[in-house]
């Protein structure tokens, strides 16, 4: 399979450069017969979308989406969904010295490498913006997931601050500029990325997301687990470095004893006495909440000059001008619930084939 | 697809359960006239082989690997390679309470629910005698990518202990049971792991896989991003729960300025300063070190006895017997190496059919 | 996978409906640096557009492509190509009894059976309109084979009539309303079908499509054989019924001696005799031309009223109105070529990944 | 994907060389709980197996076959179904001239031009043997089908002779050494099939399966429609040169009104009046009895001397030897059936995912 595809019952393909003239995907698969209007799409959209505050890039992404197909008279009909956002904020410009300088820690080098050629304008295909379609399929996964699943992400890290997991609120998640479930810490968060931000530097970020009332049974071990499917979706977000699922890299240091979640029955159902697992045994849901976490790198966009070399091989320096990023950890925060909400679509299908 | 495939055009199909006849794998795609015969690949089942010390399960698994198909006259045929292990070590035993009773920790709950039925011998399909054709797999892998790219796979955390990385000698990782590059570290867990096993109890670990010789340019963005692929080929390995790139989770504490490689140019080519990126940008190889790390959990079992349910509902306890892996992260080394070899195979095969 | 995308590595996902407000498709895993302009495939639009004679629909389909995405200054990156045509014919107008009766021949009822939805105004996704998207795509394949490969078709049976194949004259095939390569068939053609169109009626034909220049060695046996992917392929289009490679269904009565092409040595080469095997040897290509053919029914868009029963299980009648299509074979001929070119393109690139 | 799998969900790969030590396949995606022995398997096989009368090759193929994996007492486990064949009757022989020397009409050219190496041992992975895991596969599929759908195949023509269509009687299919439906035409068959393997000749045939008991529903348009994806499964069949759907070829010469099959109410169902769409319209099963043909070739592996070259560039003549088989179209029967089983299991299970 080619690269810009994934999924395999519930499959999303997209397309579009930083600086086309529109991005788009097509997500085929999905059950006929689930009402869908754009305005469920756009409310995740309206989510992600950059210059909402002081913390996220200026760059104005209207980012409002069209059905072009796979919808009639509000119910999708089984063919395939295709949506697209036009793009407005192309200003010509002049992209001086990035057009053959290749930025430290962006795909800039590793494009040109691969295929000898590369749309230079705001990182091309490499750009985060192709994230919002990974957003409007998520807003579809959730659909065939229904009302009964819920997936929500939060910031729990910030540079070198963390939250205090004792005060986790999911109403606070909406009340702060960072999808921060730690009020206190949000707060403190502020004065912290304003100076990030006016040092012309960035700073990485660690989400989790949290993924209930999904059924025990989803995932296709052993090369299809649902963790493994649930790395992949969140380690090929835009700048991210680690995943985890449930204890993750913390399980290294623990005993057996320790790890392994006990199992009592309650009201008749299986009920686990704690959830170091995840939600995940062996690749396959437990019918626990799903907790993922990933880490996301500071942006290379910084105003501080970098040494570099060119495509002739010349080595120079670099730097990058006007809007920027000071975390965009922040805005990866409604992507990795989305690719995770593609996820579990997927593996819904997938065992309704199988196991019916 | 169906859950026990992976890979595009390099493509590994396994099967078999732990106390089955046999286990198995169909390796599809391999390029033809490469040499290949049964050594090359037992030389890497040695390496995962248990019982070799007194950390790893005592159970006997010769391992013995024969070619069924897709190779002539020691030469590669560029048609399916069919690997099989007989499994001797096939007591005829009462399992007793497992038969019926789930393992916190184990895959025995989820198996149950999604299937309706699990052949309980042994952990059935959902057991680590299956990484043996992970590492079979690998062997053939190896031999697609050729002797200028090493993979190589170390120990850098067993439990709460740490190596120190100034002390990494790649030299060390075979004098020890441990994989482990710290002699010194290697040395001293050999007391702590004692302690565990007599105890009955596990502990987890981190393992470190590096490739170096990896072209520049293998991924294929943005979908099937190297670090992605990377990604979901180890946290499918049995009991991990983490995985990261480079700096990893660490990135999330660094500075832009900290973070990006700077570059320049080193006799003729391309060098970075240093390896945040654990040598992929974009999802591309830069040419650098592929560094990856995973971490495992404590395997579940273990001599104590644990609460859990049975099938009928029953709240009752359950405990292992026998035989027992203190440590299961030292024999995931070479199947974390075997899954990174495949993923890269793959990769190269792909980048080569678009770019030529 | 889901339903809309075929190729493994070149690989094609269309959407939209008949009167949606666009059709398009995302052609992923094109290789870099191949110029590639809207010129290009409008060309081969051009030819399969409606209208352009009085024996295809008077349905206006200017059919402007557009690429969205994958192309930068000129030349194809190695990301995906979006390709959009929007639909201007929409006249909004009352379908009748269209909507919830199905006409018999037609996907109506299927669809009803498959979704419980369906989208009803002219034929939605299971419109001949979304083969312009299989025809964009095919200028794409034609570029990565190059020039050395040509792809041709003729309609070489029209109703009860067939060709001579004594007078095939490729050069005729492009100044008859037919792509009739026997200039003499064509002008008798033309009375036959304006005898059936004023009839209100309709007539199946047969179309051969012949690729020249393969390389020998394209095919993936023993499941992705040239011969089985071109069957898919060309089965795939809408109204087809059959299709054959070489001798075809001859075959069956031919003797061993006579249908086995022999081969000798010409200027170096590998010559054949002769060419039942239609170029296909065991799956893979032998370097003669490739020679594949597939039948088309009538269109059951016919003017007569037919026996049919409804959405709500009452028998009725029902008939197509205004503008209709008399022979669907004759715009199947660039939609075949196109096909054998995607399946060419994918296979071409499947050989450099395994083989080199 | 690599070539030698095919299917989404009930996916099948298979391994293995005429005259290497096993063949073999493995099953995966069938669904958890249903009752599978080894004979269920073994009946199937038993019709394919040569030997059984003078019109097959007399080669010994016992064709034991033993489930390796993915059946635990009695019954599936939804894990994969590994399944093997020993090959008993490898006389270790001199292959004389067919080392290097290419048979025409055989896969031993395109094999070496693809390749540059090939098992010249009984053709290797291109023999018919490997069709014995197809008929396996074939035997699983009907499983997961289950009683209420039925699918069997007969030959319709062999060599110049047709069966006479009014004399078709299933029943007969087993009573003749042909699977051939029309009892008189058995009779006549005999005699000249023997004259022809007297001669050292060989003939084509045509084989038709009709599968009965399919729902309506399944098939994925528009790229892996019901028919498309038969079309290809049948294609990729040793030897086979068309494949035609209900009408088929003949649809070409039907005028719009006598090829679409009409629809009245039948005891409260839709009911056809006839069947030229073959049970698929639109891609998709419309519940009417599906009928598929194909065509066959004379087997190339005749006495009669024949010119080709060899693998260094000689001009040559070559013969086969010994054993034969007059009629390859005899065994490509249960092949037929097999191979539209696993179509049809892979789109029940896709339809159940999507639609519910």
């Amino acid at each position: 399979m080619a690269g810009n595809s994934f999924g395999t019952l519930f499959r999303v393909a997209t397309w579009g450069e930083s600086h086309g003239p529109a991005i788009g995907c097509v997500v085929d698969g999905v059950p006929p017969r689930l009402p869908l209007a754009e305005a469920d799409i756009q409310t995740w959209l309206d989510r992600r979308r950059p210059g909402q505050s002081r913390f996220t890039t200026q760059r104005r992404e209207p980012d409002r989406v069209e059905i072009l197909s796979g919808v009639f008279e509000g119910l999708t009909t089984g063919t395939p969904i295709s949506l697209l956002i036009h793009i407005e904020d192309q200003r010509s410009k002049d992209y001086g010295e990035l057009k053959d300088r290749f930025r430290p820690g962006h795909a800039d080098y590793t494009y040109w490498a691969k295929y000898g050629i590369r749309d230079y304008r705001g990182g091309g295909r490499s750009s985060a913006r192709e994230t919002a379609m990974r957003v409007a399929a998520g807003a579809i996964a959730r659909k065939i997931l229904g009302a009964g699943v819920s997936i929500r992400g939060a910031l729990v890290q910030m540079g070198v601050h963390t939250i205090d997991r004792g005060r986790w609120d999911w109403a606070a998640v909406d009340d702060n500029p960072f999808f921060c479930p730690d009020r206190q810490a949000a707060q403190m968060w502020e004065g912290y990325l304003d100076e990030v931000r006016k040092a012309g530097s960035s700073i990485g970020a660690v989400i989790e997301v949290v993924a209930s009332g999904v059924p025990a049974g989803l995932g296709a071990p052993v090369y299809s687990k649902l963790d493994a499917d649930i790395a992949g979706a969140l380690m090929g977000i835009n700048a991210a470095k680690g995943v985890e699922i449930g204890a993750g890299f913390a399980a290294a240091a623990l005993r057996g004893e320790d790890n392994a979640d006990e199992m009592r029955m309650k009201d008749g159902k299986v009920a686990f006495l704690s959830n170091n697992a995840g939600g995940i045994l062996g690749g396959i849901s437990s019918g626990q909440d799903i907790v993922a976490r990933f880490s996301v790198k500071p942006t290379s966009s910084i105003l501080t000059h970098r040494r570099t070399v060119d495509i002739r091989g010349n080595e120079v320096e670099v730097s990058s001008k006007g809007r920027h990023d000071p975390c965009v950890g922040i805005r990866a925060v409604p992507v990795g619930e989305a690719m995770i909400a593609c996820v579990l679509a997927d593996h819904l299908l997938r065992h309704r084939a199988q196991c019916g």
